[in-house]
This record gives C-alpha cells, sequence and structure tokens, in this order.
C-alpha cells in the first residue's frame, strides 16, 4: 500500500493546554513518537507537550534514547539536570521563549514557579522513540517491586519508609 | 573551564514574531543551532522558528543532514516534500497545533495561505547542524555562478532566461 | 536458502557506452545499487556509470544519503558542486584518470566540454541506496505538481513561466 | 609518539577482591573504562569489577551510553532492571558462572544474597566510557542539591524528609 | 508473547573449565553471543571464555564486527595482534587479573606459556555477534577450497606445500 | 584557510596502468584514501586501482573498516572471498565490466587468469580510511615476529617451515 500525505501528518493539537489536576505532580506530558505517529519510524525525532499546573512538577526522570530540546510556551520553569558521576546539579530558571539542552540519558526535570497559573513547555528529542524512567515511579512503583532489602541499603532508610513509598507509587501505576 | 548552567541555555526568545517584510519571499527563518548554541554540539538536535507574512512562502530547499518535524504555532500552512525519484509529492494543509514531517534531505517548502495574517510554526530538526541548501538561491545565486551551459540544459529554456534568474539571486546573496 | 556467489555478483557491462540520444540533456545513468543488485543490502556502497554525449549534462541533482566519488572513464568534464548556505560553487574542469568528491547531499552536475566527442564516468557512492533528486524534474515536473505560488514566489517569476516549465517537465515524467 | 603494546595492556588486578567494608552500601565497583586505560579510547568497550559483602548491594543506577552483561565470578546474587514506562521488574537470582544483561540506560541492580560470604562479578560494558549516574546519589547528593520542591513532589513526601535524605548523601559526595 | 526475565539470562557455567584434549591446538572456545543467548539481539555486546591447555594456542584469527578486552583469569599468557599495513606486532605477557585489548578487525592470537598447566581467560566483545575468521582454516581449509595458484603465490611456496596444509585443514573442517 | 576545488580534487590518474613487474606477486595497488587524498576526510569512500600483471595475484588480505565493490577494467579475473566461520569460499570468474562484492572485513583475494597478458580493477570502498591487513605478510611478516610456538601450533608445520616463511616474508618487508 503506497504512502500518503496522512502518514506524516499528525493532528497533535500541540496548541492546546491539557489538564493538569488529575495528577498528583500537577503536570502533564503529551508525547508525539513513532507510538502514535507510525510515520516518525527512522527518522530519528519526537515531540513531547508538557503542561504544568500551578507549582506543577515534571518529576526527575530519564529518556534513554535522547537528547530533550525544551522550549518554554508559557511561564516560567525551574529546571536542570544532574550529570553522570560525579553530580553536578545545572539548574536554570527560563522564561517563555528560552530553550534549554537535557543531554541524552541525563536525570532531568522541571517544575512551574507561579503559584497562580499554569506554564507549558514544547520538547523536541532526538529519537521517535526516546522512552521515558520517571525515577520515583520506576525505583518504587515497578512492578513486581524491587526488594526492599535493596532499596532501604540505596536510599539509607529504614523498610518501613521503603514499603509507604512503594505502597504510594504502586496505587499510582494502574497499568 | 568548567561548564555552566548558561553552556546548556538559550535566549532564543523564540516566542516572538519576526520581521517578514524585508524578504522578497514574504517569511524569516531563526535558527537556533550549534551555530549559535555551541553547547547543543554533538547532541543531535536543534530548533528553527519560521514567520510567514501574508502568502509568505518558505521556498523549496533541503537540509542535508536532517529531518525536520514541524508544528504549527499560528496559522493555516499549504506544505509538501518531494521524494527521491520518482517525485511523487506529499503536501497538506495544516493548522495551529498540528504537526507534519519532512524526512532527512528531501525538497519541502511551506506557504502561510492567508491573505491577509500572518503565520508561525516550530521546527525541530534532528542533527545540531542540518544546513540548508535553498533550491532557488544555490541553483542561480550561487558564487560563482554555475555555467549557463549547464543551467540551461537542466532547465531547458534558453540561456537569456537563465542570466535573468542569475542576476535576480546574485544581487539576493549579499554574503 | 543458502547464498551463492552470484549473490556478490553482478553482469553490469560497465566499461560498455550507454546510449545518450534519447535523453533531453544529452546523458545517460546507469545506477548499479541494492534495487538491481540486492547482495549489496546493509553493504554501505553502490556504483553509477554515467556517459554522456558531446555538451551532454548530468543535471544538478543531490544524493540523500551518499557522498560519491566521481572518477573520469573517457573525455573532459566541467563539475563541481554548491555548499550548504552560504552557496558557493566549488567547481573544476577534469580529465580521464582524475578523481573528484561531492560530499553527501550537496546539490552537483557534470558536463562533457567536447562538442563532438562523448565522455564517461564511473562514480562509487557510500551508499547501497544512495537516492536522487534531480532539481529542475523534482521542482518542476512532481506528480501532482507543487501550487504555482510556491514556485512563482520562489524562482521570483510570473506564474506563466511556472506554468510553462512544469508542462516541459510534466511530459518528462512518464512513470 | 608510536604506540607501544603497554598501551594496549592494564595490570588491573580484576582477580583480587577489593575491600567492601568502607562502604555504607557493602560493595565496591571497580571500572576499568578509558578514564584509567586510554587504550580504549573509541573502542566501544570497558569492564568493571563489583565486589559485594554480605548483603552488599550495588545499589539501583544506570549506565547512559552502554549495555552491561555481568557474568558472576564468587557467590549468588539476586539483580534486576526495570523497563521504560510501564515500569516492569524484570529480575532473577543467578549464580557462579550465570550471565545476565542489563539493557542499555535502564535503571539496575545487584545484591549479595549471602548473610555471611563476599560474593563478586564480572561486568563488560559496551562503551569505553560508559557512564554511571547512581539514583539516589544523583537526585538527593547532587552539589548544588535539586530544590526541595521538586524532591517533595516528585516522591510525594514531606521537604524534612527530603532534607534529611539530601543531608545523608551529601555527606556522602566528599568530591 | 511477553517478555520474561529468562529472556535477559543464560545459565553459562562460565566459571568451569571446558575441555582441550580433543582440539589439535590444545584450546577451546566458548561463545556466549547473539547465537546461543537471543537475548543479546541490538544489545552490541558478548563474552566467551578461553580455555587453553598446557602450550596451548588459540590460533591467528580476526573478528570482522568486534574489539575484544581479555582478562585472564588463569596462568600466564603470551598475546598480541598485528596491525593492518605496516604489520607491527603488539605482544604482552600477561597474568591473571591482567587487561588487554584487541582492536577491531585486527589479527590475534593467544598461547599459554606453561608445559604443565592450564590457563583461561575471559573476553568481552563489542558486538552480539563479533564473528570470528581463522587465518589458517579460512585460507587452507575455506570449502570449497581457493586456487593453490593464489596460495603458492600468496605464500610463496610450492604448490604440494599449499595441497599438504590444505588437506590437513579440510580433514579439521568436519561441518 | 578556507576550502578550494582543488581540495576535493584528487590527479590519481587512475586511467594508466601500474608497473606490476617489480612485485613477487606481479600485482599493484593504487590506492586512493584520506592519506592521500585528505579531501575524503569524514566522507566515508575511497578507491583503489589494482593492476596484476600475468598470473598476477592480489593475495589474501582484509580491509578492518570495508567493503569492497570491485569492476573489472580489463582481462578476466578468478576472485572471491571467505566468510567468517563455518570457513565457506564464495569465488567466480569474473570478465571486463563486472562487479563483485567483498562484504566489510571478510578475507578476499583476486588472480588475474590470463598467461600473457594484464589485467586490472578498479574497487570502490565504503570507508575513507579502510586499512588492508596482508594475510601472509601479517602472519609471518610482522615486524617483531609472532612467536613460532604460536604459528607452528596454528599451521600445524614444523618450525623449520615457518623459520623459512617468516624469512622470505621478513625481508619482503622493508619498513
Amino acid at each position: 500500500m503506497a504512502a500518503t500525505p496522512e502518514d506524516f501528518f499528525n493532528a497533535a493539537m500541540l496548541d492546546q493546554p491539557r489538564d493538569t489536576k488529575a495528577s498528583k505532580v500537577r503536570s502533564n506530558v503529551t508525547n508525539i513518537n513513532v507510538i502514535n505517529f507510525p510515520g516518525l519510524n527512522t527518522l530519528g525525532i519526537s515531540l513531547a507537550r508538557i503542561d504544568y499546573g500551578p507549582l506543577g512538577v515534571n518529576t526527575p526522570h530519564i529518556h534513554p534514547r535522547a537528547t530533550e530540546l525544551l522550549t518554554v510556551l508559557e511561564g516560567t520553569l525551574y529546571l536542570g539536570f544532574v550529570t553522570s558521576n560525579p553530580n553536578r546539579l545545572f539548574s536554570k530558571i527560563v522564561k517563555k521563549g528560552d530553550v534549554f539542552v537535557f543531554p541524552k540519558a541525563m536525570i532531568h526535570f522541571q517544575m512551574n514557579l507561579a503559584h497562580d497559573k499554569p506554564a507549558a513547555a514544547l520538547s523536541s528529542l532526538s529519537s521517535q522513540n526516546p522512552g521515558v524512567i520517571s525515577i520515583a515511579n520506576a525505583v518504587f512503583g515497578s512492578k513486581p517491586p524491587i526488594s526492599d532489602d535493596v532499596l532501604a541499603t540505596a536510599f539509607q532508610v529504614e523498610k518501613d519508609l521503603i514499603h509507604w513509598l512503594q505502597s504510594q507509587f504502586w496505587e499510582n501505576n494502574n497499568y
């Protein structure tokens, strides 16, 4: 079956704010990648729109296969990434129209600094299938869970706290 | 000298419309790539904001090293690309919030369909140094010029027409 | 089914001149790539023999996926390529036994300078599937055609001239 | 200066157990990569020996640029990795002589299951400079620290707990 | 069918010595690569355990798609590789715990220097499918054989010697 | 210093036969690669002209970094390559104008079948720096030499024969 112009098109509605209220962390990520836009296959690029409610956070996460280049669409963000060991933080407060880059596979995050209005960003990713590993979810919410011996040692805390964290993230992940 | 957060940041003002009136083709491309944002080096991604005046055209061109993923920020665009031989055109009319992808090294273009208002787009490119070859400029405006024998044969026209086209594009390229 | 020596062999007759008289531009390109020699798949290389009649032209074109390394087999050629913006022309007159390289995805061309005898070249390409975009054909002969608004603006000419160019190339492309 | 056989050699003493008692998590990783073995440059491979004391843990971490292929030299390990979203855990108990692979940039860990004796593993990594991001250290011990607003939201806990975790990891990182 | 932890695991018994007596060259290579461990596919890494009897030799060979990073598990080895022209030998005597690297596609070998005890090594390879070309076997034992005219000229010896070498290696290769 | 057209040009005289009489194996390879044509750097392609005297042989060798695509310019050649284990020979007799491909890093060779006239070929290689490892030279002529214990075991012959072969190739390599 021959390709058509529709194969290279996606009615992504990237101009439209998404709801951030259903999220415990007050943010919402809309991915436009090879999973919902198959025409990107082999082309090495994808997009994401990120909406932040007041004080909303796109929590620390990693894209294992992509660099991310973020542009602020609306509002003011505190954002940063942590380098491979030694763990230096590179952070910055950025405004509408600014650009910031998160190098491939580094832990990074963004937060809307406003108490009273939303923010939004558009990110370009250097892979059609960048993947995402949300740190807190992956560590405390994986199914099945990681052994509490490993996590108590890693975070240097009592197992009770690990169990409590796991119970929170476990219920989060309703997939 | 150690890296700082500023190395990963660019005050690109990508939210701000650029002037399109100084251009014969009524468009203006703002590139954010490794040339003006060195922190992108080796990271495999860059951006461009494209402003279109009424009926403005981003004329047929090629990025030799990148796929381009375009999002419409404002207005309605007619856009498309031509495949490697055989030369099929894949074109589409796209609106604010829509996404369209131009595969690596294909000839592509966009045009603002409105007679009375501007349009704008944001493009992600899968290289920190995508390059651009504007077809008409490269063929008729190169310095020094391509021989009129080659061009008259290629376009199957009289040399007088070639000379006239060259004189137009030659004065265009004041670099 | 096991591979045999035939899978790595192609009776390409690359020593034999091809007819250049059937072509409006007085040239003929014989490609030996993965399309007619499947054994090249994944191997990252292909060949082309180019025959030029008197004053024959291999018109300005692009290989989106390959560098081309040309050797002159017979005659004297004027050849060149145009860089990504700014559009500089790198051209040269080359003779039998000379070698010239056209970097990946740059617009390039060759022309036989002799009025009375043929020329020929052998080109190596750094992809098993280099692709080719002939500029004049892609811009004026695509099916369906690119809108005359876009082309008139791009080439800074009247639509009548665009229509006339399109009619010429349209009939060319009988596929 | 010409290369010598010494450039391709490293007296790594990979047969010798390392001390695990100085570590809060009772493990010790010995890296043999381009940083201490420059001859590996451009060669795309490196090694690590991992020693585990009784119940020692190689805590959850990521190699941003490498797949890791682990062989158990001594003892019995519980190990695993978490996939990109959705966050599935792939875990396994492995014994001396067994092999397990952690795909590129996935969060992974190992733990010595014995209460009374050490364990050891040898890992091959598919990069001369794989990098390592220890999750707990990167998130709670980065310098400067990540804002407590971001971390409290990400882990869904009070800021007091975040501060306590940060104080622990901050003193850990004496670099 | 969903992946399971078993897909990333191989009970390779890499701690156990293999028999070296059945081999004319007194060595035995155990490969753990994508052929017997499919989970390595696309991951860019594999392993081999090499056992050497007294004076055993892993004869000169090439991995066309991988660099090899060798660690001595037991004993003392004489090993080396020959560079691309000019043909310099980089050799070294290495002991238990030492590391040596053979760059991609260079001819290399190892030999157990002890007359009375075995040796062993563990090698990491930078491809899931490194391939191996044993020089003597490939040149004298290929099926069908390379013409004796080519081999007598290449090795500058009489055809009788070539035939004798071919008869030896031909019977070796019972596949 | 700005690039000029000369940087992309090489007066390689590839149309001219080279002397094959000074060579013990009656052949002569003229390489046009990044070493003598720096403009090829990063472009991923190079060339070689091969001249064969009567019964001349381009002896078994490997290009560690390139596939080779050969075209016969003159005469009739017997040529082939041996696959990675198992060692199958893919050979063929090819004539003027024919094309044959030797996949990356496989051992390959060519021989002029004529007793009384020369032959010639032009090869394209998929790297600007393909490298070459001539098997007999690398194994018997390296400097310093590979230990005779290794070679006697590898080729299953007496050390006297190894010494004799080494003496031949050692004097060959006057670099």
